[in-house]
């Protein structure tokens, strides 16, 4: 089986390095990327990589947590921008050479929680 | 190593039942519950069964995704009241004995797509 959790840490690896003939071997020529809050789909390695490379801002990316399997993988992310953090969240799915076939891509924003469970709950 | 993705089958299997017993039986009493977004914390199996049993609506979950390994797990979720649905991502940590010892749980909200990347992406 491939490594698909040291894959992930290549892939995050060479986006930040801005590296994209390395990030580019992390990917199958058919990957499809998909953000489901947007319902944005991008495909095909091409294509992805230009998303990637246009994609605007200063950014840069900590990998929080990898978790994989035989089938997958996830990562958590933080991503900065300046004083600006966002937290990612990247669903991955592998061919059976350990190429990306599949990124699903959650940006999660903070929210005020909901009233009611103060009883329950601390805050941090 | 303990089958940590049968457990967070487990674990989502019992709360669908609102079989709370079952539910407890997959959490450490240590067990430390964070919403990153809202900067909640919940500490202890105790309360944390009271927040799940008391958290409101007439919801229903459909797992679409585990990943595991083993120090930790994910799960891809829909949630859905009535008509609405919401999405879940939920990351898990266990005990040497296969017990939740920590999830962090995410909600990431619809947003509308950024603009100038149009030419790369397809919407679905």
């Amino acid at each position: 089986m491939a490594d698909h959790a040291q894959t992930v840490r290549d892939y995050w690896a060479a986006a930040e390095r801005r590296a994209w003939d390395d990030f580019a071997e992390t990917l199958s020529p058919e990957v499809v990327y998909d953000v489901p809050q947007t319902h944005e789909r991008v495909v095909g390695r091409d294509r992805y990589l230009a998303f990637n490379r246009a994609y605007p801002g200063d950014w840069h990316v900590d990998v929080r947590r990898v978790v994989a399997d035989a089938q997958g993988a996830v990562a958590w992310t933080t991503f900065r921008v300046g004083d600006q953090e966002m937290t990612g969240v990247h669903f991955f799915l592998f061919d059976d050479a350990g190429r990306i076939t599949r990124v699903d891509d959650f940006w999660p924003e903070p929210y005020e929680p909901p009233p009611g469970r103060e009883h329950l709950v601390e805050r941090y």
